[in-house]
């Protein structure tokens, strides 16, 4: 059984709010220093949601941008997915805020989530799966989360790396000999509570905190996740080093150099921008590719590969072509 | 360009909460009366969600039921597809806690939401999407609501229909020729304020009610509804009485009735089952589907139209062959 078409990434966008807040800005609400953070994180600032800004106003900041880049009209679009934790209100999604505000009429549009910093990898796996050459041409595909306006500052474990931001790709239709060249996502429920935020739910349990098990997570993003980009190179017929450009979720500078040394790939063949954005959640890595392709660290035709992992657990990595 | 598979329906399930409060009980909390909502919505009671009931355990009951009827293990699902406005937690998703408890330990999993009531057809669509020979061959979708846990039951406008329940299917990928026959999708972000629930998210509001401008959703699903099904008709080259069954939303059993007379099809062709169910939201459609499958009413190889709308505004209409 073949399809005959595959989806390609026609754009990029990203949007943070304006307010900074730096590592010294945290030592007064939190017992932690500027020194910790960064020897622990790589983070020396980060941006905050203020009171006017919400998952559609971030949102639609980031997707502004993709579309000018795809260089299409937002009519064109036909379909807008937006993956996020939050939302502006329970119902409808967030994503039909963002439909209306861009005047993308023939759009379809719903919010997903995982679990925050694994939502980029599956909200471009689902835009991908939409994607044919008949009803779903060109598919808007947007990661935002605001962690700032829910958490307890003086909460240390994770309040010291959560962050606010947007980004977004428009992808498109192509030729098979385009596009995605393979993929690996996998879930590990049993492990959900590793990295939860145990609050806002039928659970009836409140929380400002998201918890984090920080030992299992450490362990599971140096086994599973270049596990899983080891099965994407497998099913391509490539190696590590085939692979022109590596985009990861922004959680941890420390992480991110480990899974490059382990794969034997040059550090050069990554783009780490968590020092000036913190965890962004599944904004980060969209965040990330957005800077690496306007400064020409991506070129057209490069083979990337776009790893997400985190909350569920859950983790994802695509090999696409630029 | 061609893709040389499509997907059908394997299995299908539902549950609802075993407390059941009458219109009579209702008139106890607000002011209205039995015969009043039974004129005008055909709601006789609904099922409410007791203390110990959440999004995944409702969710479970369905699996359980759709994945027994699909007569396929929990491991050879690929995927699990939670639609709700509502969710266990925060992060992760509600669907990451379905996956451990079915042990879908091959399963990835996501939640995702329009609007509440129209998420069965996204969902499906999305699952069918999903469906593949490849690596996503059994696709398992749940939509579940509860409402009662948050709303305020002095407001009558909505909380006189409001309800809890789950239903859900299985999908497996199957030859182009059966399965799936036409859709037709739509989003009008603009009329997002004509059913919201303005709480629970970045923009601040806090309200224990569904908020519903009646006349435009009434006028909504006697228009754009109607004319959604008739595009699937026109793109299966089919007309109305080619279909066999007929499964809508369960908002309100006149809309129901005044498609059906709009579309000039005997009330015979489709199940009603809000008297005993209320307005669960996405799983009514479901949950009627489920309910229409084990009574004989729905056989193997009939044409069956599936339509669902509501907050978004959103709607959706998808024709498959069992």
């Amino acid at each position: 059984m073949s399809q005959s078409w595959s989806a390609k990434i026609i754009g990029t966008g990203s949007y943070v709010p304006q307010q900074i807040l730096t590592n010294k800005d945290l030592e007064i609400r939190m017992d932690t220093t500027d020194e910790w953070i960064q020897t622990k994180y790589g983070i020396k600032q980060r941006h905050v949601a203020g009171s006017n800004d919400n998952i559609s106003s971030l949102s639609i900041g980031a997707a502004k941008r993709a579309i000018e880049d795809a260089d299409i009209a937002a009519e064109n679009l036909d379909l807008i997915i937006l993956a996020s934790i939050n939302r502006d209100v329970k119902a409808p999604a967030t994503a039909c805020f963002v439909q209306a505000e861009l005047g993308a009429t023939n759009a379809i549009a719903f919010d997903m989530n995982v679990g925050g910093c694994p939502n980029s990898a599956y909200a471009l796996l689902t835009g991908i799966k939409y994607i044919d050459p008949f009803r779903f041409k060109n598919v808007l595909v947007i990661c935002t989360e605001i962690y700032t306006k829910f958490i307890d500052w003086s909460y240390r474990n994770t309040a010291c790396f959560l962050a606010d931001g947007s980004g977004a790709v428009v992808l498109q239709c192509c030729e098979k000999k385009e596009g995605i060249l393979g993929y690996d996502f996998g879930v590990n429920g049993t492990m959900a509570k590793s990295a939860w935020w145990p609050t806002g739910g039928t659970l009836g349990t409140i929380s400002d905190n998201v918890e984090m098990d920080g030992k299992a997570v450490w362990e599971f993003g140096h086994t599973i996740v270049p596990e899983s980009i080891r099965n994407v190179f497998d099913q391509a017929n490539l190696q590590a080093n085939d692979i022109d450009f590596y985009i990861y979720h922004q959680a941890n500078v420390n992480i991110i150099r480990n899974i490059m040394d382990i794969l034997k790939v040059p550090q050069s063949k990554t783009h780490i921008n968590n020092d000036r954005f913190g965890n962004t959640g599944g904004a980060s890595s969209l965040i990330a590719l957005d800077e690496a392709c306007r400064q020409g660290m991506i070129k057209k035709g490069d083979k990337i590969m776009f790893v997400a992992y985190g909350a569920g657990l859950a983790w994802g990595s695509i090999l696409f072509q630029m």
